[in-house]
């Protein structure tokens, strides 16, 4: 089978200069490899006619597809549609629909239409207009002698919404693309390597059809299985048989798929065993609790937290011993402890959980290092604990402190 | 005076395939854009010959320099070296300072040093070697009729300090650019258009060789000054005359300078008047207290603080009166009221803070849609409270609260 080819076109002075990120040619290129089509180059150009055409001509002469982002705005700078249109040899018309819908989308959100955002509704002859529900700017589909040039605006959720719904069903199906099915399994708590190890002979015996990346991030790494093939029911049943297999090997590191985050799984654990948690936080300073209630519905089974951050309030709140400051001192075993029974205790929760460490940079001993972290589950029957030795980076042990925490929670309750 | 020009050149499949995000090209943009150098194109390939080749052509043909992140790896999917050779016809060689520095960086860190690795050593002759005292792979140094090539590794904190150590000093002296001088000037509390009109005479009356740029975020504008000049010491003095006339206008809204954030802002103004802070946060969920203790040093000022997610909490443990949640609801200026002024007696602080609000996307009703939230700065004397009509987004109303909440207790202290 021949590999299609594409180049992804971003154009605006904004990106050149460097006053915005363009995050947009990650995510088309992504998607874009899960069609199985090859991106072979990215450009950004500034706003200038020669630039701009230049770059349609250079790119038509390498890729089977050109995907072209940003300078839609309905301002003498905004260049891109009048250059498609001589590109194209075309004239640039009024769109009806496009117009009702602009003139709506303002009239809506109680702003005045004027006749500069009319301009948005124009659009050249020769393309095939794709509806841009989000906002103004449409996009717009061209084919020359079997080549594809496809407009799109470049704010990111329009882009991404254009792409869902219309540019990527109509690319396979003008590509005739195989049928690819992701699925992506999040583990946390196991470093890419150890994993790999632990998962190789399930990897090597991976039919042809189905491939795996490895992809790691701050204290999880996640495995994504993309399938190829011609039916997305059979693809989808061949990947969860695997998945099958896997979980023997993996499975207690395995906390979701796809869009799942871990204080999503936390939460829907509790939720499924009818649990309430409360939390006492010292080294994560209360990014766990910040955490958990990003979650929409969390308040089903969050009680509440404190952050003692100094050890009278261990004392006083939570009820931790001073006897076990005293000989233990705050990072220790002892303390996260009596922090996770006292955390359940005072907010009247069925779990608690605790962390308490030295994140650095000061603080630091030769019997306790930068880096040094406890943490504890407790559920009124038994307290398990961990100690953690992290990094010199308090940044970053604030967030694998903050992970362990949810994954020790996790663990217990999976039990 | 004549633009200088600048092309991006980034090398890599895993940037094409969306595998990662190249955050490199618009940090080197900003970069460039501070010493007046246009930076005209971007461009991204793989890791093929003919690409990599293509692209040097193309691109030394439009600009005067030709700035290339990547493909510097030991391996021989790693192009970037060799092509260079190729380019300036020049043979590849042992360097035998970077194989020092190489073989060193391997051993300290108590890695072996293999055949392999000797390789990151090699460099073309035609090239000025630049080292790279965070990684393995050099930057190399190319001139050639008057324009520049200068290859960079990928890694982002290897580039970062090799472009500020070595390269932009280098490509400053090299097209003898202007002295250029950058303050950013924070602000929280006041939305763009509002600080643009407040701002206006001020702006108006910049002298020609100071100009200004607003970089909104959220809840948050910067305002960049750049001035340009041959001395550095009399921009400086300039922009600081220019911040003396400023302060009359919108000093209430400014917090601190270039990369301050608010949160250090907050902790450095609590230091200051040797006050100590608790929280008592229920829609913020316990993000105010995380940014505070993200903080080095933030124990000195910080004594901990509660998140009552539910309402029993807030009557427990911070003396909310039962009454005030029958009558005015949790989400209420009352409730926040005896939130915060509870912390502030719970911990044993200078200084109470809260918030309670509806995130969202559920709670909400016609009295108090989503997005309606209390805060409250008490101080024993005083309490000082804010209602914020926010968003429908759960986690862009968390956000705001946090930075609302941390802006109260700033301007409530420099009072």
């Amino acid at each position: 089978m021949k590999q299609i080819l594409a180049e992804i076109l971003t154009i605006g002075d904004e990106i050149l200069y460097g006053q915005i990120t363009d995050t947009n040619s990650q995510w088309i290129s992504s998607e874009l490899d899960q069609l199985g089509i090859k991106v072979v180059r990215k450009t950004t150009v500034g706003d200038t006619e020669e630039a701009i055409l230049g770059a349609f001509a250079e790119a038509e002469a390498r890729a089977d597809m050109v995907l072209i982002t940003g300078g839609l705005g309905p301002t003498n700078d905004d260049l891109t549609m009048p250059m498609l249109a001589q590109y194209f040899d075309s004239e640039i018309v009024m769109n009806e629909s496009v117009l009702t819908h602009v003139k709506h989308f303002f009239e809506s959100r109680g702003r005045t239409f004027t006749e500069l955002n009319k301009r948005q509704a124009l659009a050249p002859k020769a393309a095939e207009v794709l509806h841009n529900e989000l906002g103004t700017a449409p996009g717009t589909w061209y084919e020359k002698n079997g080549k594809v040039f496809v407009s799109m605006p470049g704010v990111p959720h329009e882009m991404k919404n254009l792409m869902k719904t219309l540019v990527l069903p109509k690319l396979a199906s003008f590509f005739q693309t195989p049928v690819i099915y992701h699925k992506l399994i999040k583990t946390v708590g196991i470093g890419e390597s150890f994993l790999a190890d632990k998962i190789k002979d399930w990897e090597e015996s991976l039919p042809e059809h189905i491939s795996l990346a490895y992809l790691p991030s701050v204290g999880q790494v996640k495995l994504r299985l993309t399938a190829i093939g011609d039916n997305r029911e059979h693809l989808k049943k061949d990947v969860q048989e695997l998945i099958d297999e896997l979980m023997p090997l993996a499975g207690s590191y395995i906390y979701g798929y796809d869009n799942t985050t871990l204080e999503e799984a936390v939460g829907q654990l509790l939720k499924a065993k009818g649990k309430t948690i409360a939390l006492a936080e010292s080294c994560s300073g209360g990014y766990v609790q910040h955490k958990i209630t990003t979650i929409a519905g969390s308040s089903e089974y969050f009680q509440g937290g404190v952050v003692p951050y100094h050890n009278n309030h261990k004392v006083n709140l939570l009820g931790v011993k001073p006897a076990t400051l005293e000989v233990h001192g705050a990072v220790s075993e002892a303390c996260v402890k009596e922090m996770a029974e006292g955390a359940r205790k005072l907010f009247n929760a069925d779990i608690g959980a605790s962390s308490s460490g030295i994140a650095g940079p000061g603080g630091g001993s030769e019997e306790k290092p930068v880096g040094t972290v406890w943490i504890a589950f407790a559920d009124g029957k038994e307290t398990i604990t961990k100690k953690l030795q992290l990094t010199q980076n308090r940044l970053l042990n604030i967030e694998l402190t903050q992970i362990s925490v949810l994954n020790l929670v996790r663990k217990s309750l999976s039990r």
